[in-house]
């Protein structure tokens, strides 16, 4: 679905366009083509290809999907994949693609299985004639650091999902959700690390020694994207460290759960067997049993049974066992 | 045994030959002969050793097999062993190896204890004579994408079997199995990574700074190959990290299952112990036991039992032991 | 909140200037201008990216705060980020920013959430006008080392909590506690361990090879915070290390008494239920049991219940069960 | 003690010679002599360090022994330290020392503590003159060559222990033997990462770009050392990892066969305890028992009894607990 | 406090001399002074400073001591920091500091909280005057080596006491004290480490490539003095790796004792609890129980809890857990 076709010259917005007229206006001087698509037909790609004389394993790897993040060159433009990670309402994290074609007078991004657009990148860099006289270059610029933006949220949730174990860990009886949580916030970290790492890796590249000649002069811009994947990127190292000790942690509460579970045991059994035992002494059928005539023996061994109990258990309780 | 052996010239097939006239058809100008062996013969292999003078090193490890995966450079040919990995029916994996020959005029595959073999890809590349005119080098990229294309169902496969196992991880009484199926998955993990990281490395080579002269120009190409390798590498490398976190909460699972089991074993032998300890006060022999004489005496003894039960019932029901 | 603005000349204090005047003192000769700031109002950090032309990125980022520690050149001028680690009383560790902008001539440091001062930083650059003369970047050299060094308590601190958990780990009925306290200490390490890394990372770029040029002729002095950042870095991974190592002895240490705990029930068990059983036996009401109508039978039975359960707990005591 | 001493000249065996003609033989022009020593008294070491001019430190190492695997350069002059690993019968390893130094007309191969000696490689160097005219460097080559060769059977060996651990991993009742095999195994396993690791860096060295002079227009046989040494590597690492995976699952079918012994003790403990409480019951001494009255009183609640633990039964086979 | 002050020309030693005469023999040609202290006094590290001209940075680090190991270049000369670690008789590792000055015609060592001297270094220094000829850089080998030397012996004592633990580790009852031991050895083993990874990094830097003046032409001597530092560091890695799988091994024999004790609590309880069982049926009250009128009754009724026992042991032995 194609969501927009715009023409830029100096800056400032030309005009939308109809598709059929890009080639027009990209042989204009100092113009280029922003094209936005959406979850795009195989044809709607072909005609793309044709218009902006894509390569044709970058178009075969956006047709196909699933891409990890990159950023590769081809002649004079670039192509990037980058993952779009979008918090569920239930918690999960939705993984779209954004693939974006960059050429000296073109820019087309293609948006597969992701809610939100990028319309706000476009206005503010309407609003900025001063930076989109970049050209390409800074739309690409803009669109990145857009979708890596849009990671800082999903990581504030896990950050906070892993407050909410940590505060839950030393609590008893919830080990067992503690455990489905972990493993479920491992899996939602990996998902948003391999959309930090590779990238952090490819745009490294765009600054600083040689780049790409279509990113020259956008160095300071590029290298704070790369600055805030590098946060990301430190960050989550630092919940999956945690995470590691959390889950280790939360073994040795099981393990010390089963201990006091024991011994809670041990000490009732004691408390309960202890009469049993006497009771059982006074059932038995021997002629000669002195105490079963006396008149006090019955109230005297039901105490004797009371005060051992008693002791028995201010005795576990000093030794903590209950 | 001979699968094929047919010589192109600009793209174009020229025709099967046999294997005598190969020396024949390598005197051609811009032509090439393709040979694909399948399990041969030591003889067969000393026969293409002096029909292409293949290095004596690269035809020894051809022969002896078992090699990892590696490309390596004799002068101005190519030798490269890859791993060719086949699901079986019953779950596990088959590893063959491909070892394949690549000079200016020639490619020898020889594959070893490998079902599937590359006729789509010699059908491919006929109908691509655009292509196929690159040479040598192109059948090589053609085999090489072929193989690591491969992989792909493998991955998923090992995917599927890990969300399978996520999925019974925190279902009672399934440990047992998933210990196993963890530890049989990681073995596969293993098969899988010993085929894709040692490749990864070799095809790296392939492309960028200095290659070697026999791949000059298909950079783009190999670099394709390279990227799919990477993304085998890092969802291998997620794979291994999720497994390792599985298996510590699979751990952590059946500590707690233990912790449940030892809670119910003492509630249960609260509330049957209870009752055989009154029973045994009243199965003592003492003369004077006023209660004993009482008509409602033994109904009463039986009430404040089941009385006590009920409540620890629910106690143990409230604190979730039972 | 402006805390400072002085102007230097050659090593000595003009003026405390008000910051109207900045911009005139810029123009002499030799000079520099130090401003501190503190918790700032965006209207202040405004104000001082006109008076310095400091670059617009920079100062986004000393606005939004919460950056990773850092060093970047903006062509003449460097930006670093600094986290001061504040030990509070509760123990806990408070993580405020240093934002330092470094200029040709002048200084701006900017602290946010952090309640210690840079004064005596000050005072005694103030009194060695020798190291003075070497103009903003040895008072940049002087902030830095004093913020590293602050660092050092913070690790002793780490230090003898982890010696603190040692001297616990063996002793019973600690687990619980120690858990805890690793896992905090685990948390405040990796506090600091995120201040320590990448400044390492970022200090170990301004000495040696290519340097920026405002650091010249002074790498001596970044080496040896460099060194200090260094010798943090390692204390760290030891810590860490060591603390792993804590976290399994710790477990092992909670098995062990689970199976203390287990053998001590086991015994105790043993030695209630032994005379259970024989007065159980005696309770038969068998017509026909010679032993009951002894004149001894019940004594010597009660004295080989003790014989036995002095046999057993001497066996126990043997096998260190009890 | 002095096995060989034989002087070669143009690739062909030029004479046996004794010791004291050495310095005759290095003066012949094309010539080369190789000495083979094992378990050498000081004395020969010193001899030898005369005629051939050897460095004081590489003598000394050779002397002392136990020295990591190593090729250092002294001048024109190689000197190299292998392990040789030898399986001895009652399957434990035992390493031994190979110390080559090589010159550009002599080979010096010391072996200590080594039962397999290298006739084998003498014989078949003499039989191929066209590669032993390469002269010294193809001997090192050869030993080289040969002793890591000799490493293969016993990562086969590791290899198949680890088979036997895992088809027993998951059998009970075997837990104990696999912790000891397991630990052996890893014991064995760095004795022979110790041999392969440091050579593969050393002989990582000898081939590529700057090679000592003496190894020069052989690369493509160091490279196929090296490439052997890479496959033992990752072999081992391969291994390393599956037995980190297996002690983990060991210890989880540890925790797990805890598990269904408590299962066990708690359903069996339940099916002894229910009947004595009901016996218990009707063991009560109270006058008005109308149940004890009744003729088929006992009958019935020994029918009871049964009828109880075969439900119960039943009821625990269904859980899985018996 | 002043252990030694020297001075030597031409590899002999000239004389004994006061430290106020250093000055003097600083500028007498190929002269070079060699000086010792010990636990030296603020005082006097001031006053070798004057005399060598040391950097302020580097007398800093020297009197502040618990300086990592280092070694770093301030013009011309070197500053070392070391490591001295000597096992105390307890078997606890002290950990001092040698702090080393190495100019063109000096050599000042500083050994701080360390018993053992360098004098042997001296007297085997002077009996070399040929190489004592190389000047200050070869008393600074002369001393690197000794204190590497003495590493050794302490890295024999932590593998002989990770050897003692790993005898024991499979042995009943010692899991406590080998938990203990493990923790004391990997904390024995990070004071090693940190002694050693340091200096090995730091001294790889004076061979090879771009070395430090000073250094020149001794590049073997450094060489080898890496070589075994090389040689401790993959040591340490490889008792740390063993150390790891002991403590997880320990952690599952522990746990499988745990198995062990449940099993025999769970099999004496059964061969306790059946009699008792039985007993209780003969104890109950009914009038009509034909068994209780049978003369054999009691016999009989014994000798069935003694075969079931007996049965039931004979069960367990067979099953193992008994």
């Amino acid at each position: 679905m194609l969501v927009n076709c715009v023409a830029y010259q100096e800056g400032k917005k030309l005009a939308d366009i109809p598709k059929e007229d890009i080639s027009e206006y990209l042989k204009l001087p100092a113009c280029f083509v922003w094209v936005a698509l959406k979850d795009p037909e195989p044809g709607e790609l072909e005609e793309m290809r044709e218009e902006f004389d894509l390569h044709e394993l970058a178009v075969e790897d956006a047709r196909k999907g699933h891409q990890r993040p990159k950023i590769e060159e081809y002649g004079d433009s670039l192509f990037a994949v980058l993952h779009a990670i979008e918090p569920q309402p239930d918690g999960d994290l939705r993984v779209g693609e954004v693939d974006v074609f960059v050429g000296t007078n073109y820019v087309l991004s293609v948006r597969v299985n992701s809610e939100r657009g990028f319309a706000d990148v476009r206005t503010r860099s309407e609003h900025e004639p001063h930076l989109l006289q970049y050209g390409a270059a800074y739309v690409f610029y803009a669109l990145l650091d857009k979708v890596v933006d849009r990671y800082f949220p999903v990581l504030d949730q896990l950050e906070s999902e892993l407050e909410t174990i940590e505060e839950q860990i030393f609590i008893k009886n919830q080990a067992r959700s503690n455990i489905e949580a972990l493993y479920e916030l491992k899996s939602k970290l990996m998902t948003l690390k391999h959309a930090v790492d590779p990238l952090m890796e490819a745009v490294g590249k765009l600054y600083g020694g040689r780049v790409p000649q279509i990113c020259a002069g956008m160095g300071e811009y590029f290298r704070d994207v790369y600055d805030h994947l590098q946060r990301l990127h430190s960050s989550l190292e630092g919940i999956r460290e945690m995470m590691a000790t959390a889950i280790q942690v939360n073994l040795g509460m099981i393990n010390l759960n089963e201990t006091e579970v024991t011994k809670k045991l041990a000490g009732w059994a004691a408390i309960i067997a202890v009469p049993t035992m006497i009771a059982g002494i006074y059932g038995m059928n021997f002629k000669h049993m002195p105490e079963l005539d006396w008149e006090w023996g019955y109230p005297v061994s039901i105490a004797v049974m009371v005060i051992l109990d008693i002791w028995l258990y201010f005795q576990f309780r000093k030794a903590k066992w209950l």
